[in-house]
């Protein structure tokens, strides 16, 4: 360890207390917020900031330069205070801290220009970091460097410890990971206190690079940057033990003081520790300006070519979402795929296979596989296509919500959806997913029912700033529409369309064929029932419904492989609640499923041709 | 290592390739299935069942009885086996394995007597287990103990270390993980592959003592048994190396063989490797009768006190919901709290200080959370009330899913939902729990807006088998009915109710408030408005609905602290939509929300009284 200069050192602790102070005022202000986990990690970050990481103040956001991920979210006054110090921010603007009219939020979002994520659900922070670190490593080969603060407390979510062995599986050396060891939780100390030996062993365990340190240490800190720097073929993880409320006096170390402003007076003391020297002294170094410029603007992501179907062919839309995929990718170096273990089932394998460099597998890790995801496509680098069986992104709920709060351009594809994957049973059938991914603000939600549109969905969703969910099916049914048939967002297909139509029937995926079918079976008896293939849920094409349910004379029946909540029955009832004569009945699973044939399954749950033809002939 | 006979040896291998015979038989049966993930299993769980865990065949879920779970839930051709060779199951019920009437389904599923809970989402097994463990150690206090046997590419789920590091904290030594490390995942190679080494630091790190073993030796299978028996103050994880497919020639640590029968001629070669014992033979150890008789029978719960308030009083659902519970716990010692860390925020931590030993601190790990309640109400042993912040219990979604799947009779209270949290930001406010929890099968959601209702559907939840979502807000809002009303699940409330009627408002938490203020602000206008408090979303009260929006003349305004998909409106409409007449509009929150002052924001984001007085001015 090479000693620092006594300058610098000072400096540097100027800079974290002049941080501490910052922090302590806004909070104050805000008359809430978390100035004690904030200033437990003042000389960390007053490090990194300002001997460490390099940027540019200009451009916090330039591709070229360091990414930082403030993962314990709710300290981000002390960010904000790094900022304001590097100055980017004046002292007022963070004295709006959470305010309404301000973007100075309580925890982090990318309403300012220098976050990359969200943060604020704990433990989130390293797979997009780690996602980012992949990027920057394998995909813009480039000499940016992704560094990760994380709280202890949050150690414990599970989500760390996925990112942690992605980031060792794959030797990203250009991450580095801080866990902040305040000892203190929310409501109760945390799991390991102080044993510090026990955060070294487990990142060690993971495959990381470890060090302890005394995170109040700025000595101690510039050597552990060091090391990480120096550190190659792993990431680097550094234990800095610290005490929450650290400066503070009274407060240091005691329970009972998360989440709440300290008196102001207590800054009088911490001012008293200044050695004199001022703001701005200091400053980053600019990055190497070494990353390939990527231009991804929306509407210009095309597949390499267009759908090769004949009508009629048997094809799972799953299929017909690979191909597209490796067609995406294929023509766009930027486009890539990412899967949990299942690609060999999602077909995102197809990918894997066209261009290698542009898959990256995340194993059996659902948190994670989306966490990176989001990472992957921040500062515009990389469209990510996420997939896995449409159940298993519930395991990544929380990185999906966070993933709208950062308004992540991420697109999933949800494989293996509804009782119609028959024998494996309930544990693998999504059934909520419709649900899930609707409530997502902003998102699109895809069911293409065959290939074509299968294909074309997924082209369009590359094409859509925002986060996309794409329900993918696994039997094998024919292809229903032409190769050229134009797709649009929003927009439903009328498959059936009859003058004499006395009822509408609405499908998606296996339950438009049944729907087809019904629609044959009830023609035989005289019955003409007009059928709608939606395409799109979300945004849902109630001008569209409206129209034909209008035409039949009001009687819809929803008919889908999903629960009742949030799925399509409840979509189309409320796109239609407000014209005031149209009646919606939904035929849908209304119980938890069993093993089986799938379509015996379908019978089984109601969503068959038979139930169709029956829920028509009682609609009165 | 006590050298074991011969005899014992053989009779164990026997055993397990018995075993291993079925679980192919059976897969080529069914055509389809797990045999390869099965065989790597069959001596770990010949010498586990038949030389090591403690049951009763006649009585395969007595309290008393060891557990048993197979996080690698797809393997379960080799549990079905286990229970074959045991006398449980005959050979003609494991050969309607994945049969659409058989309950011997594709993944493990509770409709079968001797599974406590489903499997098959790969890294939930351990989390159920740490809480049947907890509970057999520190509530039940009895001698059972809990074995979970998991696979290798699973132990990339962080749920994984989540229920490590809570086992290790708890130390509980009456619990056994199991890693079949067979070194193949679905579509490749595992992360660590066969470094065993890995596992045991990742598990020695975690609080375990770690043990690795030839998971083909059933002489090391014992000696790792014995040695987790005599292991105290800390869990045991054995590292089993194994090979997927074993004794399938051609098959075994082969690619390509995941989820595939195999030819049924692949069966003589097992066969030849018989000793020559046979079944019936190894018989298990009859369980210690020492775990105490608990009857929680649905009605018999009840709150120590009636709730005590004064109309008016202002009082936060949340503060209600931990005052009832508290009350629960008091007069029923098998009612239990769990929370993530947040205790003091959902107010669970009320009954902390009243029962101490009825909660159970799991921190900052919402997976865990949950899992440990599902294992927790396993064979009726508790009731359990987990508790975080709302929003934060889309972590664990996929844990909840499952949950349904195991028919778990599980309490879940989210507080801190909407934009009306304020200041702490989207990060933290829950706008899609009613669409997630809605999406459960059979669950019901209680959304009570004050304190005397908060309390009351605490106490419903208590008495419902199933589970159950109360949904509970931050700001303290003035209690509106009498300590004396009764409650009923599915049963709204009439606030308001005026002959001259000509709208109908349905709102709940804040936003019902805003709705009451509406009603007075049209009243001064001259306009009447029916007032609803749903109470419960989920049965919903579509009759009540129905009744009044008739009444009113077929116009409805729904107001919710919740994005549109999934939630009030959403569910409103679908209850009305096959009236025919009544017309729903929702007032929602529409995009992703920001800090800010808490009526500031239900302002902001179109949820408040006056939003709701221009919407029905509007609304002709």
């Amino acid at each position: 360890m090479a000693p620092i200069s006594a300058d610098l050192r000072n400096d540097l602790e100027d800079a974290a207390n002049r941080m501490r102070v910052s922090a302590i005022e806004m909070t104050s202000a805000a008359k809430s917020g978390h100035p004690t986990s904030s200033t437990s990690a003042a000389e960390i970050m007053a490090t990194l900031f300002f001997n460490e990481m390099k940027y540019d103040v200009a451009e916090p956001k330039s591709p070229h330069a360091d990414r930082f991920i403030l993962s314990k979210g709710h300290a981000c006054p002390i960010l904000y205070a790094a900022w304001e110090e590097a100055g980017l921010l004046s002292h007022q603007d963070v004295l709006s801290l959470r305010r309404i009219d301000s973007d100075i939020e309580g925890h982090p979002t990318p309403r300012l220009n220098f976050i990359d994520v969200a943060t604020g659900s704990l433990g989130q922070g390293l797979s997009c970091a780690a996602g980012m670190a992949y990027v920057g490593k394998n995909i813009d080969k480039a000499s940016y460097r992704v560094f990760c603060l994380m709280g202890d407390g949050e150690s414990a979510e599970g989500a760390v410890w996925e990112a942690a062995s992605f980031a060792s599986h794959y030797q990203l050396d250009n991450l580095v990971a801080i866990v902040d060891v305040n000892r203190l939780g929310q409501s109760q100390e945390t799991q390991l206190g102080h044993h510090v030996e026990v955060y070294r062993d487990r990142f060690a365990a993971f495959g990381f690079n470890t060090l302890i340190v005394d995170g109040h240490n700025v000595e101690e800190l510039l050597n552990a940057w060091e090391v990480a720097r120096n550190t190659k073929g792993k990431p680097t993880a550094v234990i800095a033990r610290t005490f929450k409320g650290q400066g503070i006096e009274g407060v240091a170390n005691e329970d009972n003081w998360h989440g709440k402003p300290v008196p102001n007076d207590k800054i009088d003391a911490i001012k008293a520790r200044f050695h004199g020297s001022s703001k701005g002294k200091l400053t980053a170094q600019k990055p190497t300006q070494d990353a390939p410029l990527v231009d991804l603007h929306i509407g210009s992501i095309k597949m390499s070519d267009p759908p090769a179907y004949k009508k009629g062919d048997k094809v799972a839309t799953r299929a017909a979402y690979g191909t597209a995929l490796a067609k995406l990718g294929k023509a766009n170096p930027r486009v890539i795929g990412l899967d949990g273990d299942t690609k060999n089932s999602t077909y995102s394998e197809k990918l894997l296979k066209e261009r290698p460099s542009q898959f990256i597998e995340c194993f059996i890790a659902e948190q994670n596989l989306v966490g990176v995801a989001v990472g992957a496509q921040c500062r515009g680098r990389t469209i990510p296509f996420a997939s896995t069986f449409a159940a298993f992104f519930s395991r990544a709920y929380d990185q999906l919500r966070m993933g709208a709060v950062s308004f992540a351009n991420l697109k999933c594809a949800g494989s293996h959806v509804g009782v119609s994957i028959g024998e494996d049973g309930p544990s693998q059938m999504a059934l909520e997913d419709l649900a899930m991914f609707r409530a997502i603000p902003g998102s699109t939600v895809f069911y293409p029912s065959d290939a074509v549109s299968a294909e074309r969905a997924t082209e369009l969703a590359a094409n859509i700033n925002g986060i996309v969910f794409l329900r993918t099916g696994r039997p094998a049914l024919g292809v229903l529409y032409e190769n050229e048939e134009k797709f649009e967002v929003g927009k439903a297909k009328v498959l059936r369309e009859n003058e004499k139509d006395s009822v509408l029937l609405i499908g998606a995926g296996v339950t438009l064929y049944e729907c087809l079918k019904a629609a044959d079976e009830l023609a035989k008896e005289g019955v003409s029932a007009c059928v709608i293939d939606l395409f799109t849920i979300k945004p849902i094409d109630a001008e569209t419904i409206i129209k034909h349910a209008k035409r039949v004379g009001n009687k819809v029946i929803t008919v889908e492989d999903h629960y009742a909540a949030g799925g399509i029955g409840e979509a189309v009832s409320a796109a239609v609640a407000d014209a005031g004569s149209i009646r919606v009945r939904s035929l849908c699973v209304a119980t938890v499923p069993r093993s089986g044939p799938p379509d015996d399954l379908v019978d089984l749950f109601g969503i068959s041709a038979r139930h169709i033809v029956t829920a028509v002939k009682n609609f009165h």
